[in-house]
């Protein structure tokens, strides 16, 4: 009897959204209702852990500010974001195109516009590194004027807006054009892993569920050029710690770059850093536009 | 590609959880991500519509106050807290004692205690009537000393606690004592549908799917007796508008009742009340306590 009123109340859920006039809306509202209904069915919670849930879901709203988005971290360890960033990549090439992962929340503040070779490590105190490469279209052919926005946090894992009064404002952060060849180059340190935030609601369930906060060492990229498909992604430092269980589950292997040890005089003159020194090389690989011929 | 990537995530995720030690925790864990990542799969959100959703439950979040509950109203509204309260009052015997319904967001303050016959209109700005009948065991044996709370909005469809400044409190709410046969009786007005409020997030969610936001006309009861499993419950007023739309879609027939016109002086007389009067009689019959022999 209650199997047969509670499908019934599924579908009378399903059917009040009937009306709405946004096709893309109802959709979503009546696919979330059944998914929804189905994981209550499947797992008979407790009227106290519907309060649990309800308690946690408001105390994840309340911890949001203008500059912390709480609900972005729990779609971040639910591994929400990387699926739905993953969906959206999909053309079907991702092994001819630079995989996308998931944008992170400090991508909050417009990144400094840099010369090519410009150092973004502002304060100076980690491993000096090179970073560079190309950016390419899915042919090959190099995209010159190609945009490449940078930004990583220092070598205590923090960011510089998470740090507004010790860090320099634009400390990490890059805004790159390729040059006539589709080349990149930029000096920065080699970042370090670090904790998404801890002490909120997603911190307490990381700590009830055993589960560490770290993500392994990486850079942000968003790379995009004229006529092409931008990609946001990361380049994750090879040997890093936390690769294999990144909190935010955002590692994809073809991102793992190796920060090759180079002892090279002539080449370490040219970027202007001091021998041996840190280098990563790789190309970003851009696909067409859908809509391009 | 993609497909086998988002397969994998989705296994890294659970597998995440492997070490909760609290394995309810984990249970609900894996299976919310199971159902989470189905419905982003069958849905494939655009990273906008990722975004509008990111925004709405900080929205709801944001709502929430120490007087308002909005995920408890999200809850509702999706049906959601309808499947939890149902699935828990479950005892394979739903055709032999009173079905539960929801709590509701305003059992938030406690019920005066009340004589029986007492009228629980304190301000007697609606249609008078008088609700009796008798707390049951299942089979059928009263239960003398069953306690009952019962509360309602007022004729403009508001409960005290939403005017302060208007109502006096406890007006519509009274904690009752049934007599030496299991018998109660008290005087209200007949209760009016009513929208739940709209003037936060869900209140925008029904506006864009074109949803009503009014229940039918009900009372609210929590009726408890020794040695028993407690009822929440209501009883709804037949030929209320909204019977076949509640915005919380919380009618079960059984819980409908007649508030039948009565002309008889000399029950009136009885109830202290002028004839004719509005007359609603209903049983309300509990289970034995599952640990009772």
């Amino acid at each position: 009897m209650t199997t047969e009123f509670t499908t019934r109340l599924t579908e009378a859920v399903v059917d009040s959204f009937d009306g709405t006039s946004d096709a893309r809306l109802r959709e979503l509202l009546a696919s979330l209702t059944r998914h929804l209904h189905a994981f209550v069915r499947d797992t008979e919670p407790t009227m106290a852990e519907w309060e649990r849930a309800i308690y946690f879901l408001t105390a994840t709203g309340r911890a949001c500010t203008d500059t912390r988005q709480e609900f972005v971290l729990l779609s971040d360890v639910l591994g929400v974001s990387m699926l739905v960033e993953t969906i959206n990549s999909d053309r079907g090439t991702a092994d001819e195109v630079t995989e996308s992962t998931v944008l992170g929340p400090f991508h909050m503040t417009e990144s400094p516009v840099r010369a090519l070779g410009a150092n973004i490590d502002l304060v100076g105190d980690g491993e000096p590194c090179v970073v560079s490469g190309r950016v390419l279209s899915r042919d090959g052919t190099p995209l010159p004027g190609a945009a490449l926005d940078v930004w990583q946090a220092n070598p205590e894992g923090f960011y510089d807006v998470q740090q507004p009064d010790i860090q320099p404002a634009g400390n990490g952060r890059g805004l790159f054009t390729a040059d006539g060849e589709g080349r990149f180059w930029f000096r920065t340190c080699v970042p370090s892993p670090y904790p998404i935030p801890t002490d909120g609601p997603v911190g307490d369930l990381l700590e009830a569920t055993g589960r560490h906060p770290y993500r392994p060492a990486h850079i942000h990229f968003i790379a995009s050029a004229e006529g092409h498909t931008p990609v946001t992604t990361h380049i994750f430092v090879a040997g890093s710690d936390h690769l294999d269980s990144d909190a935010v589950f955002a590692v994809k292997e073809s991102l793992v770059k190796n920060f090759a040890v180079t002892d090279d005089p002539s080449l370490a003159a040219e970027f202007d850093i001091t021998n041996p020194f840190r280098h990563a090389r790789f190309d970003l690989v851009l696909d067409l536009d859908a809509e391009q011929p």
